[in-house]
């Protein structure tokens, strides 16, 4: 089944992977040189669909320092329209929407092919933060512009574990035309449970449907990816903190560490029989990252009942 | 090798099984048929150790109503020397230590016999309580009265999470002469894990022997249980609750969890070579209860290398 028609049915086990585009400084040669590569790699994989990231500075997030500067990259809708036009499976495009002017934003809305594209509007990081248009203006020009374009939204289980109330946020953004919800990357597992649980109670006790909830994993290579992770408000329990930090060989730790949890969310969503997606996300540029997130994607594919 | 011998030699996996004395208000012939119907019930399990809680009010630790009200119990030494003098293993007796002034604790401590009694001291549940005695008073109470008594003290890994220096108050109690630690029931498997986690590499880094660390697990048959725990300032992550109070059988889902997380900290220990003991406790007074804190002894018995 196409993973639009199975989000739009509420069916769960796919499988996607995350990307960001290449730096805007990059030359024009070399965009298309980097988009052949990925897609050379990531064909072999039988993904179910791609995620594009939009990138924004975030600095009003935190007022520590970001551990690895910002470096603005390509519109993902111009990388998806310009070099990714030979990607077999629907593509999801998240728009960070704090960018955007509204006219802007609907015209790309408008130009969008519902069987092909899907989008993620993602809210302002931070409530300071200046931003051009809110998440739930995005929301409504979407239903106005282009209804037929299926519609996600970010979860955060992190928030659960502090305000335990990110169920009822994911329940009002259903009410606003969400029919999937994409997590940050996924290190405390307790947390993603209790979010799940929730999640789950909270629809059967409304007799609301639930939709796919995408879980997000990556790997970690170095202490410094790590605090930048921290610093993008991921919760990284101190014993994997510990593990990775006097592993002899860190991105292997990471990657059992994520396979591991990713395989324990799996068996508990299935045990409460809640739709789900995996999402594996490669934000790195280097080359063992690189490799070693595709080999968790495989790994993980495997698992899957699809 | 006896329980004794090897917490001195920092050596784990043993089993321990924990129990609240009988009500004071007791006939006194109950007591005794109480005793012989518990020590029958847990002779077969091939247990390394028992333990005998003694219970304050701790009216005091949580302004919130107790969920269950509170009875006194025999004193846990009375218990032992009275009705348990036939129970073939050392036997570690709590002594919540405000509740006795410095002559009457003196005169117990002189009185034992470290080949067969252990004790944890443990201070008082909150620093507003009106204690008859600190527990640095109590530790060193002990050096002087009998100074060959092993001694233990309490961790709580729910500490840890909040405050991030659990290991450190351990290193502290260790200086101060104990041998091993007793945790709170476990339900939040993560915070055990970075708790274990940062007492180890702290170990490592200072050069000091990790002593063994003994994980309590129980079971839990109703929501009112569960809301107890919760008073006494064990954190139930909500997956967990939702869990048992959605389950058909509650005691039986509480069964398979104990269970679970037990396996999964086991693993855990061995993987960091930290030396451990699996405490089971049984407080209920329910017969059914009783009986499955017996079945979680004898399946968690099945996994030790002992």
């Amino acid at each position: 089944m196409n993973l639009i028609r199975r989000i739009e049915t509420g069916h769960g086990e796919f499988l996607l992977f995350a990307l960001t585009p290449p730096r805007l400084a990059t030359e024009p040669g070399q965009v298309r040189e980097i988009a052949d590569v990925t897609t050379a790699r990531l064909r072999p994989l039988g993904l179910d669909g791609l995620i594009l990231y939009d990138i924004a500075d975030e600095a009003e997030r935190n007022p520590a320092e970001r551990p690895f500067p910002f470096m603005p990259t390509l519109d993902p809708a111009d990388y998806l329209a310009d070099h990714l036009d030979a990607w077999p499976t629907p593509v999801i495009v998240y728009r960070a929407v704090g960018k955007y002017a509204p006219e802007e934003l609907r015209g790309w809305l408008t130009a969008q092919d519902p069987a092909r594209v899907m989008t993620v509007l993602v809210g302002a990081a931070s409530s300071a933060a200046a931003t051009r248009m809110s998440l739930a203006d995005a929301q409504a020009l979407r239903r106005e512009a282009n209804a037929a374009l299926t519609l996600g939204g970010v979860a955060i289980p992190e928030r659960h574990s502090r305000r335990e109330d990110e169920h009822l946020r994911l329940l009002a953004k259903q009410e606003s035309g969400c029919r999937f919800f994409v997590t940050q990357v996924v290190y405390d597992l307790n947390a993603a449970k209790s979010f799940v649980s929730d999640y789950h109670y909270e629809c059967r006790s409304r007799g609301v449907p639930r939709v796919p909830l995408v879980f997000t994993f990556s790997v970690c290579g170095s202490m410094k990816t790590l605090a930048f992770l921290r610093w993008l408000g991921v919760d990284v329990p101190r014993w994997i903190e510990n593990d990775l930090r006097h592993a002899a060989d860190p991105l292997e730790a990471s990657y059992q560490q994520a396979l591991a949890t990713a395989t324990e969310l799996i068996a508990f969503c299935r045990a409460l029989d809640v739709p789900f997606g995996i999402n594996v996300e490669s934000v790195s540029i280097r080359r063992v990252e690189i490799e070693a997130s595709v080999r968790l994607a495989e790994a993980l594919r495997a698992q899957l009942r699809s």
